[in-house]
């Protein structure tokens, strides 16, 4: 049994994490982390857990957990994990950190998207950033993981077999997407009320959003150099949900069965990517509930760009489902443990 | 291992009787029968399980299906299962019908609220009426089980104990209900269009409602005389979810502790009943995606009315979860099998 | 030109009084009240009257105010008119209160069921309860108003006529109502978030919502003696409308013909009210956007007992439109001014 | 009085133009046409109208109705349009054509992309485009409009400028546009159901939507030379709205100074047309239930793109609104007359 502890358990996304370890056979949640709820039944919090879950919450005493736990996740904001941690603690427990904080590599970048100044760059060099597909390896042998954003989630798996294989202008890549309100968090704002959002649309961070420079970094590996790209989120008035719509264009004219190919070269074997049949586009809703992403592709001969879809669960795939699955890698067993609901409909 | 026909597998109901199905470890399905979609895969119908279920949707033949199966489900229209059963069939598989067709001992009630000829009255005599906690034993030995209807199942068991234990006027019992638009199924209908539902509510089938007679049936045997309810269900902008609110008249004065208990006789032991803490009422959200129904009730002291309120996740509790519940009855295994998943929010 | 001036203009009903007046032939706004956006442009706080509303937002100086114009809408939380108000200004002004400050005579009611002491109970007794269709007579001669609850609205209207008929037992009304989140205001609060709204349906202040002695003490007039009622409100997914479905038993057999002309009499001349034909029934979609109340009832013979359904835009019908309504009654204009939008489908 | 008869009145469009043209002081509508509904009250289809629209529906006599009435509005089906018309109808009324018969010029274009034949394209040359602000003085002089689709009245408005102005590189457009669901129409389909669009989002026609010629065309004409786009739409979750976010690249490094002075130059004279403050982007729910389109744009200085975002009421701007827009503009009455309503929020 994987002991698990998780600091944030009361947002939207630490209690999907909570959900999802609940059901994992090999893991056993014995911390309850919510500054906010401290001593109050995590159940009476998120009445879903009715006599499912019966402990208390606790606070976030990180040493403390770092005695009782082999694994802690952290589903907190930007400067919480990179402020409390040390050498001691990953000496006794993997972490993995849902927040931003360990995504990228060149702190001064963090620092200025996300105007927090850093505490401990000294770990940046070893973080290992958690897209599970394509770090496995690294994955498999680190101690801290820092867990992929939802967006980027969605958006580097889209793009990432083209710029591998160098099938488009690493220039032209212009982000569109979509996002269900459960990835803007639990907080009490008024423009996120229910009145304010339904039956409306909006795009907001118009260049300014805090997931381009990581989208950026991952891109520019997969390429093998500096890439750049437009990034606008929109925000749709459902609860879960991502679909990115990217453009870019192609080097040169390419076949469906070319293009499909390189998607296959990387993700044929991959358990939890599935690319659509031909000419079946990725919607939100059936990926729900599950850590798929769905994928698909359109060629435009007349403009010679491609249109890349991308649909995951925000939640799950963007973020406690990855993180169960880091887990899982981490741990050596099964990476589909604990993660194979199929998405409900309706 | 089970093995389960499904007739009807591309309802709403029906395809998430696959999804419980798929995910039952002592379960398969091998029949996906679907008159609409012969031949056609089932995961081009609903793409939720591409990748998962890699079968093909089959014709109707019950016949047939009851030389290959243990049991068969059908999820199929009124009429359908009624006029096909047979005590061939019947001596060879187990029969789950999540119709009306056998819900109601009286033919000529099922004939006058149905509008439809029963073809088979006489099985009505040996079918089970299959609400898995008040019916359990009598579940267990039966091969033909008419899986209650979704209002129904949520009525009948927020006013179960209050007439068991004769603590509220008979005569006295109104019930109010909304319902997400699951419930009126797949079929292209303009009412049912996304435009003409959403940011609106309305009642329907008011004082002629088909569920009316069934819960006035059982609420019947409960009370151990005839009894009348008023029942007016309401569509509301949701996908899944059902709510009722009951109200009744109670015989006299009693305390919050006197109603509580006649609770907690009947269902203090069972898994997915929950009677929620004192004041704190069911919300369909928190049931969702899972076999939970969530009660709870609340004294009027100024007019001596009890209101109880119950909410399930229609889809589940209401038709296919409660019918798995049936099945792990039947055939004598734990009975919350494949049943245990945590509700999910948001 | 009749100068209004409003006070809690930057609230979802104080913004549609403005919506409403400025599309009023024969008002003009002169002071847009809201003291949590002081200097700010009204435009900035509501983008829709980006370039139609050029005014800045104004402190809530009720007694400057009362000297700058004909009529004060107070769109404010309880307590809030009722400890400002004096002779002087209701000697320069009408005053038009949205909240519920004047709306019951008896004041120790409104004290504990709004849990707030009354500043100014000697106005209690000259203040006009403004459900204009009943107390129009009285509402012309008035210069204070209590304007209507959203859910009393919907509610008496539906069953003013069955009460001052006799038709039905005063002791049996049970009404349950269903409400879009509109009604809860602006405020910033998790439990109204998008998340926690959408996809669910909850009921609310069981046995305790404080319109319920409103609604009581208006069937009482109605009824000619005390009534005591059943209430419960319930929160759905989406902006406008509400619902009511109320019960009560007929005192005999009635023919719809009878409970028919009942209507009719009070309501066949009046313009905001449609009682729709035999068999329709209400849909808050069908009034959203405008000042209509619809209404229908059905008799169940089986249990004898009439259910009445009403529909109207709580924002509208329920709060700023009745307003206006009383407003243009009060200045002996046509009532309908300004208030003649068709709904808006879909 | 300007009389006016409605072909297709009641689609989601057509009863969109009742509505508007019921409110409208100098128009009246004689003709309610609608084939699927002859005979039948208007107000038994849409009961919004109940008690205000007395007028039963009439069959599509286009010749007959032209002798009738002095403008004809034909809200149907592609092909309808073009199949009936002939000189003498327009020799006795103006027509206002909502569907893409006659938006583009090369016949073979249309028949391409709409995949039918067209019956009278030698009316092709005479019909206006109906942008009302673009083409105002030749709409004023024309007897046949062709009213501009709802995806290219969003997108075009929003480039007009900047491709007028040489500020961007006229093969860099990319637009991605997310649409309500008013805008599929009332037939009923599956994919339409409440159910399959609640709580999902995707792409469709990507590459191949049919609104992307109609777009080509009048960016061509207001670039001098030919433009091609990739166009992709997305389904929302709500009834009303379009949100189009466009990208360009800059043909050189531009303030946001140098942008928006481009935007005033054709805009700040319209009434209709709302570029809003600097960093304050469009949201459908701002425009809903208005003839106003809202815009804005944000320049990435790192990737020199633009990025402009324009949001429209599909049903208003994007058809009914504009179309009446273009009535008051051929009948030489103020342009906005019938078309002042407030946005209404939330």
């Amino acid at each position: 049994m994987i002991k698990v502890g998780i600091i944030g358990s009361t947002g939207y996304a630490g209690q999907e994490l909570v959900r999802l370890l609940t059901g994992h056979k090999d893991a056993e949640i014995k911390w309850f982390g919510s500054r906010s709820y401290i001593n109050k039944n995590f159940s009476d919090i998120y009445q879903n857990y009715f006599q499912i879950v019966n402990d208390k919450c606790l606070d976030d005493n990180i040493d403390l957990l770092a005695d009782e736990v082999d694994v802690i996740f952290t589903a907190t904001p930007q400067g919480f994990c990179s402020s409390l941690l040390n050498e001691a603690i990953l000496s006794k427990a993997k972490v993995i950190d849902l927040s931003a904080d360990f995504r990228m590599k060149d702190v001064s970048i963090y620092e200025k998207w996300y105007e927090l100044k850093h505490n401990n760059p000294q770990f940046l060099a070893t973080a290992v950033y958690g897209l599970s597909e394509v770090n496995r390896s690294v994955i498999r042998n680190s101690n801290l993981i820092a867990n992929p954003g939802c967006y980027p989630t969605c958006t580097i798996l889209s793009i990432y077999p083209l710029l591998k294989e160098g099938l488009i202008d690493k220039n032209s890549i212009i982000i569109d997407a979509k996002s269900g309100m459960s990835g803007a968090g639990r907080s009490a704002k008024t423009d996120n009320l229910f009145c304010e959002v339904n039956e409306n649309i909006k795009a907001y961070g118009v260049t300014s959003h805090r997931h381009t420079p990581e989208i950026e970094e991952q891109l520019s590996y997969s390429a093998g150099s500096e890439v750049l790209i437009n990034f606008t989120p929109h925000l749709i008035p459902m609860n879960r949900g991502i679909l990115t719509t990217s453009y870019a264009t192609l080097k040169k004219e390419f076949s469906y069965e070319e293009i499909k190919s390189a998607y296959d070269k990387y993700y044929a074997a991959e358990k939890f990517i599935r690319v659509l049949n031909k000419d079946v586009f990725p919607q939100t809703k059936w990926v729900e509930g599950s850590n798929f992403i769905d994928l698909n592709f359109k060629i435009d001969a007349r403009t010679n760009r491609i249109v890349i879809m991308g649909a995951i669960d925000n939640l799950i795939k963007g973020a406690a489902g990855q993180a169960v699955q880091n887990m899982n890698i981490m741990f050596n067993i099964d990476e589909a443990t604990g993660l194979l609901q199929v998405p409900m409909f309706p």
